[in-house]
């Protein structure tokens, strides 16, 4: 029999029952702790609305033990993810299972309070449409398309968002729905989160999420979360320098970054050169998927200099997984295989031995289904859960 | 008044304690639990010999309050840190104050069960030295020469510990002590710890520490504590390609690695083809000291030429801090200077904000801190505690 460390508080009991412990007796032998302790915990969590008793089990003789379950429906999370020129918005319940979803355009341009006034009207539809009231939002996940610094909540130095440097996001959520948490972060920081959370928390602890759009970003996620850094600004490998780009200007001003070779932008204009109609990444991807054999080639080219980077990055922090998404690798197999090749060949032996490099699996949704989780992670975490009872307790005793 | 999460736990009480909430009535109104709870809480710590009462405190009026003090006296951790041809022990206190070090020459190819028996005897007698018995002993750290498990203990492809691949370190330590918890890492992931422990744990969160010897290794601090990544290999910065090293031919077979051309293996080399008389990096160092140009140049390419790679890792993990150590990097600035002059051009504005690029303060001792600090999580976090207190319970419960 396995001893759960730390397993005393009632949050820790929760985090059991969620993994399938599912009776009080299993709950005293997995944590050593009395009977009677275990019933407190577990009265405390059905109080909150987090468990729920849900009849006998197999009798083995004796009084059949009455099972308990984690409530998935107690309260839902709202997940909002911002881009540059649109926004999906989504409810999860307390699965991360999307309820409702609406994906609009909105220019981030129009500035904070205006973006999140129209973000909190279209939660209102989705809230209605699912029949639930605003005050069965517990918390509030949001994605936002530039640096973070996530304790606080605020944007810091945003190269294409006017009017958000130095702004703290919580509040303008707060003043909406005053009891609900809010955790924000950059959008693809929330897109690794997502697919993290979707297909690989239950094996990994150490994942890289990889967007290849006009630029390049990436998300880490380190034990289990989300790895923001000293400034929130980790993850940043579009402007590494490799080799191969020495002579290529890139938009942050030095020569030499990945992203002014490898990037949607530096191979649209690469492939407009040799006379192709291309804007963005999504049309040389069409000009991929209809046999363009400079279009293929700029593919597997910019996945090749990518990997260039990926195989430093590999070295440096040991992943199990590298899930790759963005425009300009979703939709054909020539930018992954770039990567492939110049990674398993790059990095040490060591390092790539169980390495899995792969396409993502949520498409559009990564960013909501992270916001989601980053939100449940602020419901239902040991911390909160014990953070919440010890407030509860603290407020019955001044009251009394 | 700041709510703690999570703090209900006795094992989360004593990391109050510790960081200097020394009264039951201060313990209650931070965490919000009742006064009878806070005692059973302290009463449980008092009698496992984590804290102790240190008499009364200034009196405000009626009875004045006990004091509660944590005690780092209550046992030791005994550091192990092996090196390829010596092998540095400590005995430490609960504060990481190293109370007695012995260090001696051993050579590594002896194997794990000579190894293990020749460090314990020293060991004994450091003990004596200290006149504390043997069972006073809570846990043990040991820093090796090669990757390791992390989780396991065990070592993975050393390629210069023959004997070794394969060996779990922490079943030979408890032949010896039975009772005392055995955590293993790799020496340099050991030094990031010490100096982290030693200067910067109550100010910084993520931190690099780069050793730059014969060859190169960096320990990654995220979060307060050291990134193993999934085969413990996190922190192999020596075999990232840089553009300026793309002839040179690694030991590891590719070419272009940075410790190809950066570290002392290579600046020594270069030397002697300049008809210097250098054996390793201390011959560098010591020719540089006496103002030889040569030298000075080699050193401070060498510090720009791993400035490349660290100005990739600073993009990518946001750290606070890089401290440099090793061979190379001691005893004069030229390194450092390299290193800072590519770093602070190369990395992105926000990286570079606030990040500081400093020299180690331990030297020698940055191993056994490391290794005393890393045994010490395993006696007085939270989760031990708990973990400790929820098997006496449970043996309590079995013996009734």
């Amino acid at each position: 029999l396995t001893q759960v460390a730390g397993a005393t508080s009632a949050g820790a009991v929760l985090q059991l029952v969620r993994s399938g412990v599912t009776t009080r007796s299993d709950l005293a032998r997995r944590t050593g702790m009395a009977r009677s302790t275990v019933s407190q915990r577990v009265d405390a969590l059905i109080r909150l609305g987090l468990v729920v008793e849900t009849g006998d089990g197999p009798s083995t003789g004796g009084r059949p033990p009455t099972h308990l379950a984690f409530n998935p429906d107690g309260g839902v999370v709202v997940a909002a993810d911002f881009g540059i020129t649109h926004c999906r918005l989504a409810v999860a319940n307390r699965l991360g299972e999307l309820l409702a979803v609406h994906a609009g355009e909105l220019d981030i341009g129009v500035g904070p309070a205006a973006a999140v006034d129209w973000a909190m009207e279209q939660v209102a539809e989705l809230m209605e449409r699912i029949d639930r009231p605003l005050s069965s939002i517990d918390a509030v996940g949001v994605g936002l398309p530039g640096p973070v610094e996530f304790a606080a909540g605020r944007v810091v130095n945003p190269p294409i968002m006017p009017g958000w440097d130095g702004v703290g996001v919580p509040p303008l959520f707060a003043a909406h729905l005053p009891d609900a948490a809010v955790l924000v972060d950059n959008d693809v920081n929330m897109m690794a989160l997502g697919e993290y959370w979707h297909r690989w928390r239950s094996t990994v602890d150490d994942m890289l999420f990889v967007k290849i759009g006009t630029g390049i970003g990436c998300g880490i996620i380190a034990r289990g979360s989300i790895l923001h850094g000293a400034q929130g600004a980790a993850g940043d490998l579009g402007h590494v320098q490799i080799p191969d780009a020495l002579d290529a200007l890139c938009t942050c001003g030095n020569r030499g970054c990945v992203e002014a070779v490898a990037g949607g932008g530096a191979v649209s204009a690469a492939l407009r050169a040799h006379g192709r109609d291309v804007h963005d990444a999504r049309d040389v991807v069409a000009l991929a998927i209809a046999g363009d054999a400079e279009a293929l080639n700029a593919l597997r080219t910019s996945g090749r200099l990518l990997g260039e980077v990926l195989a430093g990055a590999v070295n440096f922090f040991n992943p199990s997984v590298i899930v790759l998404g963005g425009d300009l690798a979703d939709g054909h197999e020539q930018l992954i295989a770039g990567v492939r090749e110049f990674v398993y060949r790059r990095s040490t032996a060591l390092a790539t031995r169980n390495l899995q490099i792969v396409h993502n699996r949520l498409g559009a949704d990564a960013g909501v289904v992270g916001c989601a989780a980053s939100a449940l992670g602020a419901v239902l975490s040991a911390e909160a859960v014990d953070s919440r009872l010890a407030r509860a307790e603290g407020t019955r005793g001044a009251t009394a």
